[in-house]
């Protein structure tokens, strides 16, 4: 495999810029240009200087010899620290690759860590997720994956299956003997707890992506309520345009804020009315389907202008269209109000205005998510869409021998839906790239059989 | 002094992102969040976890321990490698800032390198110059600021100034007596050498200058001659809106390329012509005032609406506010010309068009500054505005002194001068923060006298 290069910092100017060299011919390329360092001291900061090809000195740097295989990527690595000038960094690059090195695919060094078995891919994708983190939340839980909870899980999934696989091929073998090494009963429990165990991993893919990439939450609300004023105060800046007409807003507008340990993904929507203007109807369209998407919605109500049946026929038509978000009701515009104390008419709402602290709408928020499920207790969280995919998948794997067990379809048919289903869940942890295992149970199967 | 901290890689998501620690708290705060750390071997990577105050695991990361004064700043150092997200090293800062350090001031590295004789302060500067170099010139201009050629010449000026004052010094102890040490023939030949020495190092502040923040390349003509269409074609992008109108260019565009070695300030500006639109009137002074600062003209001429004579004496106004400038006379919109070759009928001028290659103008370009100072050859180059204002200062304090010696005025005077000069030209370096050579000097001058 060839040698790669790339920049290991985000580009920009900085004081230290760093760029990381693998693969079996590190040394000898680095060699070239720091050709006064004798000895590569393994995981020793040398100070030197890098040297173009014609002689020039580029920069003085500090480099890092980490001898493969007990290196990031399993390779030989070298990481070399460079003054921060993009200048400098162009040019070393330029330099190395020049000198033999390819310029390395996103990605690269970590597969290349993959490839060679210093992690598995839940491991390399939770590096990834690691990285883009903007939550304590999201950042625990691709710790989590590092630490690979959800790989050992499959692990223990797939064994059950290649198990069960083995007593359908000694079945298989023994075809012409009708015999039934695999106990149908006891089959059809081990299908029954396969399945329950994977929808329960699938199911905590809402609350993953939400973690990972920000809890859904949606302002919804009669036109005018305040949703664009509440967006804005949310994010401390001007984010939507906000005016006295009512449904100003049209395109949906999404953003995200922090708040405590989590991250939020705030979606300001058109507001819900009867319109005959054709792009706002599109946006009302989007706003009904946006709340059926959202984990937590805030339905804004301004009491000035919408009486308490009104709100609660609104409220209905949201709670039906979804069902499992919690809702939290929110009176806008309270300085407008005068002296009706619209909080006695409207049971169980907060309330906002121009001066208004946020506080309390926050901490009602933060209580939506205070409890263990959201804060990492729960240990195998799927989090990717390609997990997720890949695990119904195998469901669907699954589905479908258990029919063909019912439908008393031969032992070939079966054992092809398990290998489906094997399939699918090693590729997630990228087992089924190298799992010998797998040849082991299925290669006696002839093509055509 | 206490201990510092800060983010040491550019800002944005990468692989990496470095924390720089540097201060005599260095390994007690750290060995708060690296409990598993029991010995701390200098200049060696070592694979660790960081640990949150409460126990948590932020990160795994890499660090190397540099013990003071063998480190960047002479103090112990430690670089923490963690994994590029935004969101842990947000946290690992607020992690070590609350177990005791101080979240460093732009450049406090450096100086407290500066502060405790790792570097001096045009070295120091140098740094943040090779940090922002943007070109090749820029960056050996800064390579050679950091090897301390300008600090060597500086350094001899100030001994020859200080032998100086050394002899005024002796005949104000024995003023009562009349005795002249210091020959004053001899006296006048320094004055004119030092003098000759600044200027000739302030005149290449021009030159510094300009590789430092690039050549300033000017676009001239008159209005509609093609200039903002040539400056989007330099840039490779459409920059500066390009219309039939004449006198479309009001502000003057100023944006930076790379060509070669070298980075280029081309400016575009209003096109030159008699105009009683005001806003127009202020752009066309302010063109004039812009070719006056510019190390290169290039000279657009649109030969099918410019006669020869129309484009002489503008060349000739143009010569005559810029006379140093190199100036390039260039025939535009080649491709309208039709049968008639207008390069015959203008002598020693290029061409462009609308598919004309600019190979010729950058090769014309390139000649203009391929000589060897703009190539780094001379090695004392001021590239720094702050030095420049101390030598242009020590140069005023210098004719001062001179006069007073012409006016025969007493040593005193010329004494204080000198030490002004003295002072200006070792705050360039910073030696005369530390330098006790200064206080012997002048020391034993009593206050008033």
């Amino acid at each position: 495999m060839k040698t790669i290069v790339a920049l290991s910092t985000p580009s920009g100017s900085g004081a230290i810029g760093i760029i990381r060299i693998s693969g079996n011919d590190c040394l000898s390329i680095a060699s070239i240009h720091f050709p006064k360092i004798k000895s590569w001291t393994p995981r020793k900061a040398i100070l030197s200087k890098f040297y173009e090809k014609n002689g020039d000195i580029l920069d003085e740097v500090l480099l890092v010899y980490f001898p493969g295989p007990n290196s990031y990527t399993g390779e030989d690595v070298i990481e070399i620290s460079f003054h921060g000038s993009s200048y400098i960094l162009q040019s070393a690059l330029k330099e190395l690759i020049q000198s033999g090195a390819d310029i390395a695919k996103a990605g690269e060094f970590t597969q290349r860590a993959f490839l060679n078995s210093k992690l598995d891919l839940v491991q390399a994708e939770a590096v990834g997720d690691l990285i883009a983190s903007e939550s304590r939340s999201a950042h625990d839980l691709a710790m989590r994956q590092m630490k690979g909870s959800v790989s050992i899980r499959l692990q223990e999934l797939r064994q059950q299956l290649i198990d069960f696989a083995a007593l359908i091929e000694l079945e298989l073998d023994f075809v012409e003997e009708d015999v039934e090494f695999a106990q149908r009963s006891a089959l059809y429990k081990l299908f029954r707890d396969l399945k329950t165990e994977i929808e329960k991993m699938l199911n905590t893919f809402t609350l993953g992506n939400a973690i990972k990439n920000g809890i859904p939450l949606i302002l919804a609300g009669a036109p005018n309520a305040g949703k664009s004023t509440l967006l804005n105060r949310f994010l401390g800046e001007d984010r939507a345009i906000v005016t006295e007409v009512a449904g100003t807003t049209r395109d949906s507008i999404e953003e995200k804020f922090r708040l405590g340990d989590h991250l939020f993904r705030i979606v300001d929507t058109a507001g819900l009315r009867i319109s005959k203007d054709e792009v706002e109807r599109l946006g009302i369209e989007r706003s009904w389907k946006l709340m059926s998407e959202g984990q937590i919605i805030l339905f804004l109500i301004d009491p000035t202008c919408c009486s308490l049946e009104e709100a609660k026929i609104l409220e209905e038509e949201i709670v039906d269209r979804s069902p499992n978000a919690d809702i939290l009701k929110i009176l806008t515009k309270s300085d407008l109000w005068g002296d009706v104390d619209y909080l006695k008419h409207f049971p169980n709402t907060l309330h906002t205005g121009l001066n208004v602290d946020l506080k309390n709408i926050q901490t009602k928020l933060s209580s939506f998510i205070d409890d263990d499920q959201w804060n990492g207790s729960s240990d195998v969280l799927i989090a990717n869409i390609r997990h997720a995919e890949a695990l119904n998948s195998s469901l669907t794997s699954l589905k479908k021998a258990e029919d063909g067990l019912n439908n008393g379809v031969s032992g070939e048919f079966i054992a092809y839906e398990l290998k489906d289903a094997l399939y699918s869940l090693g590729s997630i942890t990228g087992e089924v790239v190298a799992d010998d295992l797998l040849s082991s149970v299925f290669g006696r199967f002839c093509i055509g059989k």
